[in-house]
């Protein structure tokens, strides 16, 4: 007699393999380097493995930060209305203040991306803007990329429902784990190597790119004719990256993309969106913009449009971009066919661009630059960074020289 | 047919009481004031629950962080050496910060009291010296009591193995939990009334002695004959106290001690322990000290003696005394027969002394003495605050009065 064992809905030697790649690939955590993790709760058995990693790396102090849906849902359906104007303040300034202390970054992404979905959107967007504005000194440090910095993800219960809606609980954890460690490369015998082969490719791109040194990229396809005017002195990146502090990490794992600095002033035309944007708890589908010297001055959307047009309203630098992107259409997260409502997932499958803050680091000589002199090269500022994707495999991308002749980048969503 | 259905560990009736309690008769917190939540990883049950009442009590914002012993663990096994010297003083300075602000501070208890008795001594002592003073600006909010805070538990499984070792799991857990519940005054129909009553009757007591002003008073029993110099202008308080922002609030749940300064020079004597001390991950076991003008000259326990000789050797007030307070030994903690290995609970089965910093509030007008005030009146200063049971039913106490005639106080541990 046999009976079927359970098998375990995450696979722990995969869940382990993650763990090292992000802290060995993604953060390249130094000896004797402190760590600030923040993860959802339900992600703790992930948030364990890298903490083991980290201290095995010889990590001086592993600190990590919990949140839980079930309390955020708690204020929505329960709190005063003043709560949604608060943020703890003190918590990101210990942030900010950790990160110039040179405290290595990690984020575990996994939340429910339709959390928010059900609740007041005017509460939401204050809430988040409150929040925005107190990480604000926090985020800089990363988007300036002050540390070594890295994203990963978790299999959450509550994400893994949204993606496998059909699914029994624990066939879709199962599933969305497979997916996470597909797209992350640690689905192979030696992860290690594979990031590094694959940061290879990636830095290639970037290099042949850097050379041709482009006054602008022109996106054309279904709904979309769009140029996007590139940043004075801007340089590629993509893959493996130096981060101020001198160590080399990985920003993301998952990454397929290569990315640069738009000029916030000349990005003109029409664009719609390939994919819907998954943004704070609310889906944004088939968004339609048009942009004129670099600013959205018309925006729709099939739903989600009241959140998307708050998020435009935000500051000054929202409704501008602050990077865009380009990625094969034959990603393999492109090629799973399955839509993750996750950015750090969604983005690695099409090329995109995004509103708010610019990435300094996407200069050349980036990390010696003044907040001004990002400015003046056309580097947009902003509270938000939010990717939306605009490639596809009906997507054809020219670069555009100086002078005004094309180059062509990619044809039907892959590279020439 | 019947199938006998499976009782959850944890009453979720008498947990959502021990939640409202906590927020109504704890903090008595304020609408519009924030709150920040200290708790084990396993307390989340009850972490969701007291967020839920405090957002129902108007909260602005509530801040969970918590700790997760799995980690802690691996620390101690992985870490370099120089892991031991660090903490994480971004997150206590904000903190302090958060407490200067006026959010209200609420800790959950319920570690492993043993968790960390495996560990290299001299690892965890340093670990806890540089918690300590970073913690130190934190503290000295909740010591001098600056803002509404509150201590209640939860039966975690780890807490609730040691305790309760011959049982099962999950019938250990629901053992500790029934006798939180009892101990916490949550295990009757009207907890809130129950709270005010048992408040009352602590400040009938605290009114006696204050009336009475004693010089000093006096231990005497199996092992133990102390004089305790009580602190100049020292207050007796006890149960519901305000606090300096203006809230009357309970601090510990449970309560049952009435408490005061003594004089760091006027202590003289030897002292034995009534119930073991766990401290920190260590139980110690058995101590007998000895007094000469308030400071401890010679200390012994039969286990956990080097733990114990560390604690008395963070800094100078260690060895002094900056708590006395009487607990009668009828107590329903007392009652209960337990060691629970958890100051909160084993200090409120017995009269006790804490080594350490004394607690301003404890001097009349306490909130507007300076630090040099307290220090002129006998009050000390210290790194740390451990409090250890020295009463029993064997246990006599008089006062004594300036020109040292007796006054009786308790009787074989009960107050006469
Ligand atoms: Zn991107
Ligand atoms: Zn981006
Ligand atoms: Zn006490
Ligand atoms: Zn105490």
């Amino acid at each position: 007699m046999t009976s079927s064992p359970k098998i375990p809905s995450v696979d722990p030697v995969k869940l382990d393999r993650l763990a090292e790649v992000s802290v060995k690939i993604g953060l390249q955590l130094q000896p004797g380097q402190d760590l600030l993790i923040t993860a959802p709760l339900a992600a703790v058995p992930l948030v364990r493995r890298i903490t083991e990693h980290a201290y095995k790396a010889g990590a001086g102090l592993v600190t990590a930060l919990y949140n839980d849906e079930e309390t955020t849902l708690m204020r929505y359906r329960n709190a005063p209305d003043d709560s949604f104007d608060r943020s703890a303040g003190w918590l990101y300034e210990g942030m900010a203040k950790a990160f110039s202390e040179n405290t290595a970054r990690l984020a575990v992404a996994g939340d429910n991306p339709m959390l928010l979905s059900a609740e007041d959107p005017e509460k939401v967007a204050r809430a988040n803007r409150a929040q925005s504005r107190a990480y604000q000194p926090a985020l800089e440090k990363i988007a300036g990329f002050d540390i070594n910095w890295n994203i990963v993800s978790y299999p959450t219960p509550s994400w893994a429902r949204q993606v496998f809606p059909d699914q029994d609980p624990d066939v879709a954890v199962a599933m969305l784990a497979d997916a996470i460690f597909a797209a992350s490369r640690v689905d192979v015998e030696d992860p290690v190597s594979a990031w590094r082969d694959h940061n290879a490719a990636l830095h290639r791109r970037t290099a042949w790119l850097n050379a041709h040194a482009f006054s602008a990229l022109h996106f054309k396809g279904p709904g979309t004719n769009l140029t996007v005017g590139l940043a004075g002195e801007h340089e590629w990146h993509g893959g493996a990256s130096v981060a101020k502090n001198g160590i080399t990490c990985n920003p993301n794992i998952p990454t397929e993309e290569v990315f640069t600095t738009p000029h916030a002033l000349r990005v003109d035309g029409h664009v719609s969106s390939t994919k819907p944007l998954s943004h704070q708890g609310t889906l944004i589908e088939n968004i339609k913009v048009r942009f004129e010297g670099g600013k959205i001055v018309e925006a729709k959307a099939t739903r989600g449009e009241e959140v998307f047009n708050k998020v435009l309203g935000t500051d000054e630098g929202a409704r501008r971009l602050g990077e865009v992107a380009l990625v094969p259409n034959s990603s393999p997260i492109s090629a799973s066919g399955l839509l993750f409502f996750n950015t750090l997932f969604d983005e690695n499958a099409a090329s995109h661009i995004a509103l708010g803050q610019c990435y300094s680091k996407c200069f050349i000589n980036g990390d010696r630059l003044t907040p001004d002199e990002v400015a003046a090269r056309g580097g947009n500022k902003s509270l938000i960074h939010i990717d939306w994707m605009i490639g596809s495999g009906e997507i054809d991308v020219d670069g555009i020289n100086k002078d005004g002749s094309a180059v062509p980048v990619m044809r039907k969503g892959e590279w020439v």
